[in-house]
Formats: structure tokens, C-alpha cells, sequence
């Protein structure tokens, strides 16, 4: 028995299409929707993946501003880079990239990203808001892991799921996300006992751990969803997720594979939003 | 066999302590910790527990200021009035009573109240600070619950803790708080499909749910600890819990009393805050 293939690429088109009607809206209200990436490092696979973000926004006609600031950057200038997007009703999307440089404080920083340009859903008030039910942008990584589900029509109303990590980033906004569509959630971690007593009980399990072979076959139950949201580095230099791919597809009914899965669609996922953002705002009377 | 009742009491006397500490040093630096309670509304039982956090300050030589606005209120008195008291150094605590006048939307006014006064722990950002581990004040009844555990010794680290209710107010800060001492946590509500077959594993069972009677022996593990959070009136006008504390306390081995229990220990923790914001702000030079 071999599990379904959840692909990110079909996920990826879908969210692109919704982008490019967004987009031909927008220009015929004679809007450009802009977003701009913040940088302040030399960090190899971060320049990868700013220069994925831009490659997407031109082939979208969104336009996208990089201010690398430089791995010598200070919160002074972050800070005041950040103060400028904030205020500028051209910019509809703000992502502060990290890493940042030693001694910068990231959590200060992404305050200063009004939630509604927050398309990364960086801020801890989007994550306050998502909470309380408010409009607000979830972190992508986490809504990016909603996209699959829904696209592959996993359902998710009174079922069992397990997130695997408690990072601002995927598992406490995904468990958000969850219990809007009302799954039962729950949250383990590198403290929690017995993980596969959890995991086995769960129709969907999401590994967002960062630890690479940590789910196999012993961990999922039969006819269970998998989604891997690991991104590890092997000895050979390939991207690996945190599921053992070759275990787990022998009991789980679906599996989304490293790469080409999630992370194919956080990238059409920010576009999406900065369209959003600006749709938003094209409404509002200036 | 009798489970033991975990009494709100000596958790309350305790956090008072803490409290007589902070005031004696506040006044002996000149600051006066002050609390201003605002109401727009007639419900009695509002009206019941406004009387006592004023008794409560009272007791602990802290100043409360009630501003009853009156169930006619509007949006703009209500937002004025926040942002007088967010704005006036002399107040150290805000607390925003529910319910509001109809029409008014109250995740727009607890948006007002700076986090470093939200001892009630109200504000979306304040949600947001605490699941980042920023510094902030979780919901009042959500800590209170953790207060009650703490007190009688209930490890938490590594244990599977239930958690029934997915409210901003218990459930979702609950889980925050339960995570930050490495809990593995599942959130149940009224979608879950198998409520016992979550909560009867689980060393700790919170319920928050507001239907009375809801939890019963079969729901709960030998030996775990019940925290009950509910506050129902039955049909003869008595306060019980979410709990069938008769049920309950055949199979578990601690229960939280209803009334008693984690109610008794919020108002103090009102208090206990209100002088810790007044103690962070009396340290920064004005």
C-alpha cells in the first residue's frame, strides 16, 4: 500500500489564479499592489527564498521592493525601515525576513507591521486577532498547511488532529486555524510523553518540528493525513521533511512530500494576500 | 474513595500576600496602585462581582475606580473613557466588564487598554504577547487556573492535560499557559466527536464549557485532577460548576469546588496584577 501524494503545485495554481483575478481588479481600479521584504543578512538560503518571493511577484505584476539592509543592520535602522512601510498607502505587504543580526529583536520589530499588511502574519496582534475570530493574516506556513487540506477536501469538523511543534510560526497559529473549523486539536511538542499515543488516535497529523525522521510509520494511524511541514538539510545537502516519507506511506492513506508540498504554496500564499491587502484598502476612501 | 477539593481559598490567601507585599512597597515609594473598573450595564451579577473587586481592593489599600457609564452607553463614551484611563499614569489596571449595551463591539474597546494595564488580560495583543512569551497578562481566569494547580503541587510538565471550551477568556490562553509548562494539550469543545476518549487520558481535565453537568465519571481518568471552571445557575438558583462534582469525585482524585474554587482566586489576581503594573512603571523614570 502506497499513500497519496498531497502536491503543493496544484494548491500553489489555484491560490495563483485567485491572485492574478485579484490583480486584474486592482489594475483596472489603477492600483499596482506592492510588497516589500525587509533583509538584514548574508544568510544563503534566506537570499534563495527572497529571490523565489520577487521571482512570483513579477511573474503575478505585483510589485515587490527588497531593502536588503545589510547583515550589519541595527534596530535603529529596522525600525525606521519598518515605521516607512508602515506609513506608506502604497505598500500593501510587509515581510521582515529572518534571520536578523545578533542582538536585534525580532519581536519588537514585527510590531510595527500593521496587521493589514502583515501578509506573513508576523505581528503577535495578528495571532491575537486570529484568535479572537478578527480579521487577520494566520502565519503563512500555518494557512499554507489549511490550503492543502482544504484543496485535497481533507475533512477537518469534529475530527482528531495532531500538530506537532508549538512555534509561533506553524503549530500554535495552525491549532487556531483548527479549532475555527472545528477539529479537536491536539498540541505536542519535544516534552510530550508518549507521542505516538497521540498521533496514532489522529485522522490528521501535522509534523512542524524541525527534526528530520522524527514521524514513521509507528506514529500514524491507519488511513491518517500526513502533512510535513519540515524543512531539514541531510547529510547528501537535500531538503528532507520530519516525516521518514518511505515509513509513514506505508499506513497513512496521504502524505505531502519535502519539497513540493507546503512550502510550495506559502510563497502564492503571500501574493494572494498582498492583493487582498490592497483590495482591502482600495475600497476605503483615502 | 473521595477526591480531595482543591479550595480557591488558600490559593487566594496566597496570591493576597504577594499582593500586602507589593502595596507596602509602593506606598513606601509614594505610588498608590489603582484599578478602574468600567461598566455599561445593569445585569446584576455584573453588578454583583464589580462589588466584589472593589471590597477586594478595598481590603488591599488599592484604589478602585468604578466608572458605571450605564446600560445606555455608546461606542464613543465607552472608547473616550478607555482612553482617558489608558492615557493616565496614576491608573495602573483597566478592567472592560461584559457585558456592553448592544451594538457595541467590544474587540474594538479592549483594543484600547495598553497591554502593561490589561490585568484582565482582554486585549488581542495581549493573546498574541503571551503565545509569543513576551511579557503579558494572560486571561485572568485562564491563570487563575494555572494558580490553583500550582498551588497544590499538580505537575504539568510532560502530562497530557484536557481542556474542554475554546473560549479567549479560558480555553485558548489556557493552552498558552499549559504549553509555557509543557503540557501536551488537546482542545476539546462542542464539535469533538469522542469527549471521553480525550479527557479519560489525560493526568488534568480542565473544563470551561458552561453547561452544567457536563463532565461525569465516565469522562475522567482514575486518579486525574478536575478543574472545573464553570459558573451555571441550576433550577433552584444555586451556582454549580461544569462538573458533576458527585459523578466526578468517585473516579478522580482532586476536583475544584464550584463555588470555591478558581473563581475565588481571580478577583485576587486582579489585585496582585494591578501592583505589578504599578511596580514595573513605578521602576521607569517618567
Amino acid at each position: 500500500m502506497s499513500a497519496q501524494l498531497l502536491q503543493g503545485l496544484p494548491v500553489a495554481r489555484a491560490l495563483r489564479e485567485r491572485t492574478a483575478q485579484n490583480v486584474a481588479q486592482l489594475h483596472g481600479d489603477g492600483i499596482v499592489p506592492r510588497v516589500a521584504v525587509v533583509v538584514a543578512t548574508d544568510n544563503e538560503s534566506t537570499g534563495w527564498y527572497v529571490r523565489s518571493i520577487a521571482q512570483q511577484a513579477a511573474k503575478a505584476s505585483i510589485h515587490c521592493d527588497v531593502l536588503d539592509l545589510g547583515a550589519q543592520a541595527d534596530a535603529a535602522e529596522l525600525t525606521a525601515a519598518l515605521r516607512a512601510l508602515a506609513a506608506d498607502d502604497q505598500v500593501h505587504g510587509i515581510i521582515l525576513q529572518t534571520p536578523l543580526p545578533a542582538g536585534v529583536d525580532a519581536a519588537q520589530l514585527v510590531r510595527l507591521i500593521p496587521p493589514e499588511k502583515d501578509v506573513d502574519g508576523a505581528n503577535p496582534l495578528s495571532f491575537g486577532r486570529l484568535a479572537a475570530g478578527m480579521p487577520a493574516f494566520a502565519a503563512a506556513t500555518a494557512q499554507a498547511v489549511i490550503e492543502v487540506l482544504d484543496h485535497y477536501r481533507i475533512p477537518l469538523a469534529g475530527e482528531d488532529v495532531a500538530v506537532i511543534g508549538r512555534s509561533m510560526v506553524v503549530g500554535k497559529p495552525l491549532a487556531q486555524l483548527l479549532l475555527q473549523r472545528d477539529a479537536t486539536v491536539t498540541l505536542c511538542h519535544s516534552r510530550t510523553s508518549d507521542l505516538a499515543n497521540h498521533t496514532r488516535r489522529a485522522s490528521v497529523v501535522v509534523v512542524a518540528a524541525g527534526r528530520a525522521g522524527l514521524l514513521r510509520s509507528e506514529h500514524v494511524g491507519l488511513g491518517s493525513v500526513v502533512v510535513d511541514v519540515g524543512t531539514n538539510v541531510d547529510d547528501q545537502g537535500n531538503l528532507v521533511g520530519d516525516a521518514d516519507a518511505a515509513s509513514v506511506q506505508s499506513i497513512a492513506r496521504a502524505l505531502t512530500p519535502v519539497p513540493g508540498g507546503v512550502g510550495t504554496v506559502t510563497t502564492a500564499l503571500l501574493m494572494l494576500r498582498t492583493t487582498q491587502s490592497a483590495l482591502e484598502r482600495s475600497v476605503v476612501p483615502a
